[in-house]
């Protein structure tokens, strides 16, 4: 069915009511990685959970050894079941200097072209694209008296520190949790004006290795020239990771990687999506990946290795001459088609352990490994989906792969054998994970107005 | 002139006191990197200057715009005059939870194989070899009324933060610093049996390096694989600093680098310094340096490149997903010989730059340029010296070159004209800016001897 212009329409009213409430869940600071806000997360399980009964959702908040996972379900039973997954956890704040206002004191602001947004951290990545489903449920049932389909919701508060938790969780309610297809929120549209729909995500292997040399911090001028530096080795390994291609060396990486087909990657060359659209936004202008790929190849379809943080020695003001005992980094690995994220993560171990010099030795922390997740492009609910898109936006969306990774689509395809669609909101310049995240109003207000559309098609 | 026998036996005599004397300055916590100790630092001062005040010296506590430096002098004005250097400030005493007994409140303790040490922070870095130059003094005045020669003292309260105002008060202060000589007592024996002179210092050129990419952080899973890695290319650009040989490959670098004299070769050859005895004491057994150079060359006539510090991304824990706007790293260079602080300083930032993908740029700031220095072997007080050490140890002084950088000794030679003796009775396992510091008791002792002996030797 179409979405009934009812539902549209009480959508438009209530836009000013639904940002409050949305609002009021950006204003708790949910940073899951942080322990320092373990009760704040606590709080917004709470809140989401709250609102959630608030239209008629049975809800509950469940425990785990991280943040508790909120669980919801709507609807009669009979009939079709969707399950939506979205996370109510966000990122770290810093560098806090960054950011013109408090992150967690939303407000809306104007852009120099016009675009109303919604400032906050968590506004886009994941909050606000949680509410977009949310608000499209709650006007659905204020508009209809009842929801298009039966609905069960998952909201967790580990996305942004590994999901370590979820995927228990998943299987040991795997009965209460099947639906007949899963909805995520969580992704970007192609641009300002075009829907995407993501049918393909990167998996993710995230490793923190730590090299020790001495069993102290020397002075360097003492022992410089004569002891090992962990820095000097932590780096050396970092370098041979990439060739001078921006291939990486590991051994066995691309096991797995498969090559486009054509038709794709014809259809991909006519997306044009150009480094001065798409790198010009953060001030950069030449693409950094694999030299001879597409731009949205080294975004999307090709694994990819970065370091996201490195730390040793004096990092304070001014100097010291010290020779540190240990270095440190966290490197994460994007994963595509077949690779295997248990292999990655050995072989990367093997190519730093081959690499360490007499006197030294390296420890690991794992952080993540999931695989990557790839739809048929012919399942009904992918075509239902694109029409209530096309409806909303006057464009057809555009099907794409998304260079992120969302851990759990794996796991609802080998534990639930769900497919996902997932159908997000965020554009390229939403600065999630960095200061002054901010979200469309355009997004908040018509991913809403999407979402009622695309509940009532898939209700057919 | 040999020592007298009155003056030798005088200090054989009074070691207790001495010994107590030295306790009473190391009970002062004068941490002068700390702002928290300003005022332990002004009391330091104050009481090394009454004890020199107490022997004949005409003192006085000169204020910087740091910490303030104590001068003093002694003796008549004609014939030869030395200026001893040394400082009352000393290393911070963190990791506190590390040391056996509190810092600054001195003890007796002795090894396992029978040495017995002092130990308190600043027992030998550089309170306690101050003190052997102060009681050889004490013991000359008190068994023949006079000392040998004219003598000059400063005593500075900031060389473990810089030695930053120091060369303000010596040029300042030339006329009345001026001596024949200058004399410190900042340095090592060879072993706990050989004495050393110090003839050679490394010199300093210390940068920090900060490279930009992108004009904020990015998530890496929509940026990653296009975007520059700043954390990427500086660990590439640290990692191209040295060959697969430990050679420094900045163009330019090893110009001024003298190949060691081939009798001195020798020397260093026969005093069979072993990885395992130097290294081993840190958890070390494989000298890292230039492959074809010994340990000894690798210490101190090589000059080095060591990475101090390097920060870049998230380095909290757990992870995040980021790649950052920046990463920096402090890196630092010992020179040798006639290596231009400079021009070296100059060709590591043309490295840099020269390794800069598109869309990086790179900062600098930098913290140090000092040159190498290096003593005439033929000169007629490094004789003199070498006599009076063979005297109080029945062996030759070794002749070394040192790693370390001590800045003002290259002002002493620049602005006053005077060559510097660097002779020190520490040892390696002394601990200095680390827990537990000590002081063999034998080093103090027969410190205290030596100067006395060197002191009537430079006299003649």
């Amino acid at each position: 069915m179409r979405a009934p212009e009812a539902v549209l329409k009480r959508i438009d009213a209530d836009l000013d009511q639904s940002l409050e409430r949305l609002f009021a869940f950006l204003r708790i600071p949910s940073v899951s990685t942080d322990p320092a806000y373990k009760d704040h997360c606590r709080l917004a399980a709470d809140h989401i959970a709250a609102d959630l009964a608030s239209i008629g959702f049975t809800t509950s908040v469940r425990p785990t050894a991280g943040h508790p996972v909120v669980i919801g379900s709507a609807g009669n039973g009979k009939g079709p079941h969707v399950l939506f997954y979205g996370h109510y956890d966000v990122q770290p704040v810093d560098p806090l200097d960054l950011w013109e206002t408090p992150p967690f004191e939303p407000r809306l602001a104007q852009l120099p072209g016009g675009r109303k947004i919604i400032v906050a951290r968590g506004a886009c990545d994941d909050k606000g694209q949680v509410m977009t489903f949310v608000e499209a449920c709650r006007a659905f049932k204020s508009a209809t008296g009842a929801l298009p389909l039966g609905i069960k919701i998952v909201i967790e508060g580990e996305e942004e520190c590994g999901s370590k938790n979820l995927p228990v969780l998943v299987e040991a309610s795997a009965a209460e949790l099947k639906a007949d297809l899963a909805l995520v929120c969580d992704t970007n549209m192609w641009d300002a004006r075009t829907p995407a729909i993501t049918t393909s995500l990167r998996g993710l292997v995230y490793e923190e290795v730590t090299i020790h040399a001495a069993d102290r911090d020397l002075h360097s001028g003492l022992f410089g020239g004569a002891a090992q530096n962990p820095i000097r080795v932590l780096s050396r390994i970092l370098a041979a990771i990439h060739d001078d291609n921006g291939r990486i060396t590991i051994p066995g990486f691309y096991d797995g990687v498969h090559e486009l087909p054509a038709d794709i990657r014809r259809q991909w060359e006519g997306l044009g999506l150009e480094p001065e659209s798409f790198l010009g936004q953060v001030g950069l202008r030449i693409p950094a990946g694999e030299k001879d790929r597409l731009l949205i190849e080294q975004l999307s379809s090709r694994p990819t290795c970065d370091v996201n943080g490195i730390v040793g020695g004096y990092t304070g003001e001014g100097s010291k001459t010290v020779i540190p005992a240990q270095a440190s980094a966290k490197v994460s690995f994007r994963l595509v088609g077949d690779q295997d994220p248990e292999r990655i993560r050995d072989a990367f171990r093997a190519f730093v352990r081959a690499r360490l010099p007499a006197d030294c030795r390296a420890e690991f922390i794992s952080h993540a490994a999931a695989p990557a997740i790839a739809l048929d492009w012919s399942m009904p609910a992918l075509g239902a989906a694109r029409r209530a898109l096309a409806e909303e936006w006057g464009r057809d969306a555009a099907l794409i792969g998304s260079g992120a990774s969302v851990p759990i689509v794996a796991d609802f395809k080998r534990k639930l054998g769900m497919d996902t669609l997932l159908i997000g909101f965020g554009l390229d310049d939403d600065r999630i994970h960095s200061p002054n995240e901010k979200y469309d109003l355009a997004s908040f207000h018509h991913g809403i107005r999407s979402w009622a559309r695309i509940l009532a098609a898939l209700a057919e």
